[in-house]
C-alpha cells in the first residue's frame, strides 16, 4: 500500500506555490479572480472538454499544454469566454500577457480558464485591474477555491503528503462547478499542484489515465461544458528523485493522484445543482472496465433514478431499466445491492423490506452496487440526485 | 402532393377492424385491458425496443412479427410483465391462448403487449376474467385508448383517409406514454390499423423507416422503456390494388403513415410527465440525416435546455453547447432561430429583444431551428419542458 495522507492545506501548499484572488467586479461582490503562481516553471499536463465549441481559454490552454511548461493559471468566473470569436482568442492571449508582466514570466507559460455565461466578451479593462490586485507573496490561497465558484455552495479543496524518493511531497487539488451547473454558466474547473519531480509527458499520460475513472465518472445533468478543463503544475521543488514509469514511486504517485481526483469529484457530485444526495453506483462482473464505467455513468445519470432516489424510493426496475438501455450485451443474470439490502438475484426480484429500505435511502450518500455477472471488469460513477431545486434553479435564471 | 385528409375516428375506423376495452382489476377502477381485432388476418409489421432487459411481451411479439400475420392484439396497463423470467414469457403464451379461444382465431397471430411496474407477474385470473368480457361485435372502441394509458393524461388517436389503387384506404393509430414515463411504469406503445392492401415485408419495411424519423425523435427523460412497441396491422379490406414498392401508391402510404406516426409522437411528446409546453428542434444543414435527428434529439433532451424553456429563458448558450456536446464535425458556423428570432449569426451572438422573446417562450409550443452549414440534410426531434412536476411525479410515487 501506498503510505499518504490528507493534511489541512490549500492549493499553494506544494513548495514553491503562491495563490491569490481578488473581486475584479465581474461579479457583484464576491471574489471572481484567482490566480496560481509557481517560482519556476512547472511541468504541466492538462485535459479538456470534448465540446466542439471549445471556449476560448481552452483552445490556448492546448497550446500551453503542448508546450510543457506553466508557472501561472489565472482564473476568472462569471463569464465564459465561450462563443467569442476572434475577440475572445485575443482577450486570452491579453490576459497572458498582463500576468506574465506583472509577475515577471513568460506569457507563453501562463494558463487562462473562464467559467460563466458564454456570448460574453471579457471586459479587458476589469480584468487588468483585478491582476494588477494580485500578489505573488502574501497571497490569499484559500480565496483562490472561493474565486472559482459560480452556483457552487461549497469550496472544494484536497491536500495529500507521501514519501516519493526520499523525500516528502506534497500534492493538493482544488475544483469548481460540475456539467454545465447554473444557467449559461459553465464548466467543471480542476488544478492540482505539486511539488514533486515529474517529467511532463509522463505528468500528462497518468492525468489522461486517471481522469477517466474520476472526473470524467461524474455527472449531474448530463451536459457536457464548452469550458471544461483539468490541470497539474509539477515543479519538482519536493527535490524527490524523479518519478519515472514502472517503480514504486510512480505507482505511489499516480495513486495519490486518482485520490486526490476522486476526492475532488465526488464533492463536485454532491455539490450538483439542488443536490440533497451523493449517488455512487459501481458496476462489476463487466467484459471490460470501459463498459462498466459506462453503465455505472448511465445509472447515476437517468432521470427515473435520480428523482427515485430523491424520493427515498427504492425502485431497482429503474436501474435494471438503465442497464438494459446501453448494456452492449447481454445481462440475464444481474445481481442488484442497495444501500447494502440485495434486491435482485439473477435477474430475479428478490423479497426485500421496502420500508426498512426506503429510510436507508434518506440518508446523504446512497451506494448502488451492480454485478452483471459477464467479466471481471468493474467501473464506478458518482452523481446526485434530481430534485425541484435542480428545476427552479435552471428554469429561474434568466440569461 | 399525397391526398388525405383527417378524419373522426378510432382505431375500429378502417375496414374489418373493430376494439374493445374493460376493467380487469388491474388498475383500480381505470379501463386496463384493450384489444384490436380484424375479421381477417393481417399482415403485421413491428418495431420493439432496444432495451437489453426486453420485457416478455417483446421477446413473444418478434415471434408474431416473424410469422407475418396478426389478427387480434390484446394490451394490458399496470403491469409490464418485465424482468418476470419463464414466468412471464408462459403468462403471454397463455393470453394469446385466451384471445384465440375467446375470438376463435390462430393464438400464433395475437399480439400482447404490456405496460406498467417492472419486475410483477401478470395475475392471470383477473387477465382470463377480463379477455371473457371482451367482445368483437359491441366493441368500445374509444375505451382502447383510454385502457392502454399509464400516467398520461390525454388520450392519443388519430385517423386518416387516402385514395389509393381506386379505393378510399383508412388509417388509424393509437398511441400511450413516452419513454420510462412513469415510476416503475414504462413503455411508449403505438398501435396502427389500416385496411390497406400491403405485404408484409413492405409494411415492415415502410414502418422501420417512418419510426426513424417519428417515433424514435421524441424523447422525455431519456430513458428507453423495456417494453416499447409499435404495431401496424394492415388487413386489406379496403380492397385496393395492392401497394407495390417504387409507385405513386407506395409514396402516398408512407406519407399517410409518417404523419400518423408524427402526429402520434408528438402527441406523446406534448403530454409527457409534467409537461407544459411542446418542444419542436429542427437541425438543417447537416452532412446527413442521422447526425440531423441525433442533434437535434440530443437538443430536446437537455436537461438544462428543457429546465430553460420552462423558465421561458431564450438561454441560446445551453443550446449552442448541447451542439457542441454530440456534432461528430466540426460546427462554426451555426444559425440558430428560437421561435422565429434569429439569436445567433455564423455562430455569432446577435441583438435580439430579450423579453420578446421571452414572452413567446411562455407559448405552449416551442420551435427552435439549427442551421449548421455543413451539409445538406435535415431532422426534427421533438420533447417537452421539464417542470417540478416531473420531479413530483417521479420522486413522490413509491414503487
Amino acid at each position: 500500500m501506498t503510505k499518504f495522507k490528507q493534511i489541512n492545506g490549500t492549493i499553494a501548499s506544494p513548495k514553491g506555490f503562491t495563490a491569490d484572488a481578488t473581486h475584479a467586479e465581474l461579479k457583484f461582490q464576491k471574489l471572481d479572480l484567482g490566480v496560481i503562481l509557481s517560482q519556476v516553471p512547472a511541468a504541466v499536463a492538462g485535459v479538456f472538454t470534448t465540446n466542439k465549441v471549445a471556449a476560448a481559454p481552452v483552445l490556448v490552454g492546448k497550446e500551453l499544454v503542448a508546450g510543457g511548461l506553466a508557472q501561472a493559471i489565472i482564473v476568472n468566473s462569471a463569464i465564459a469566454n465561450a462563443v467569442t470569436g476572434e475577440e475572445g482568442l485575443t482577450n486570452v492571449k491579453k490576459t497572458q500577457r498582463l500576468v506574465a508582466e506583472k509577475f515577471d514570466i513568460d506569457a507563453k507559460h501562463v494558463g487562462v480558464c473562464s467559467t460563466g455565461v458564454i456570448g460574453k466578451q471579457l471586459p479587458m479593462d476589469k480584468i487588468a485591474l483585478g491582476i494588477s490586485k494580485l500578489s505573488a507573496e502574501n497571497g490569499h490561497a484559500t480565496g483562490f477555491s472561493e474565486a472559482i465558484l459560480t452556483t457552487d455552495l461549497v469550496k472544494k479543496e484536497v491536500v495529500y503528503e507521501v514519501e516519493l524518493g526520499g523525500q516528502t511531497v506534497t500534492i493538493a487539488g482544488v475544483c469548481k462547478g460540475s456539467g454545465m451547473i447554473h444557467p449559461n454558466m459553465a464548466t467543471m474547473l480542476g488544478f492540482i499542484t505539486t511539488d514533486a519531480k515529474i517529467a511532463q509527458p509522463l505528468l500528462q499520460s497518468i492525468l489522461s489515465e486517471v481522469i477517466e475513472t474520476t472526473f470524467n465518472q461524474i455527472t449531474v445533468d448530463g451536459d457536457t461544458s464548452t469550458n471544461d478543463t483539468v490541470y497539474v503544475l509539477a515543479n519538482g521543488l519536493a527535490e524527490n528523485t524523479e518519478i519515472v514509469a514502472g517503480t514504486e514511486d510512480f505507482d505511489s504517485f499516480k495513486s495519490v493522484l486518482a485520490t486526490v481526483c476522486q476526492v475532488l469529484a465526488k464533492k463536485i457530485a454532491a455539490d450538483g445543482e439542488g443536490a440533497t444526495k451523493l449517488i455512487e453506483v459501481s458496476v462489476s462482473g463487466a467484459p471490460n472496465d470501459l463498459d462498466a464505467r459506462m453503465i455505472a455513468k448511465h445509472i447515476v445519470g437517468s432521470s427515473l433514478v435520480k428523482t427515485a432516489i430523491f424520493g427515498a424510493d427504492p425502485n431497482w426496475g429503474r436501474i435494471i431499466s438503465a442497464i438494459g438501455q446501453v448494456a452492449p450485451f447481454e445481462v440475464p443474470d444481474i445481481e442488484l445491492t442497495i444501500q447494502g439490502d440485495l434486491v435482485l438475484l439473477h435477474s430475479t426480484p428478490v423479497d426485500f423490506d421496502q420500508a426498512v429500505l426506503s429510510e436507508k435511502l434518506k440518508e446523504p450518500s446512497i451506494v448502488v452496487q451492480v454485478e452483471l455477472n459477464q467479466g471481471e471488469h468493474s467501473g464506478t460513477a458518482w452523481g446526485c440526485d434530481l430534485t425541484y431545486k435542480y428545476v427552479e434553479i435552471n428554469a429561474l435564471y434568466h440569461s
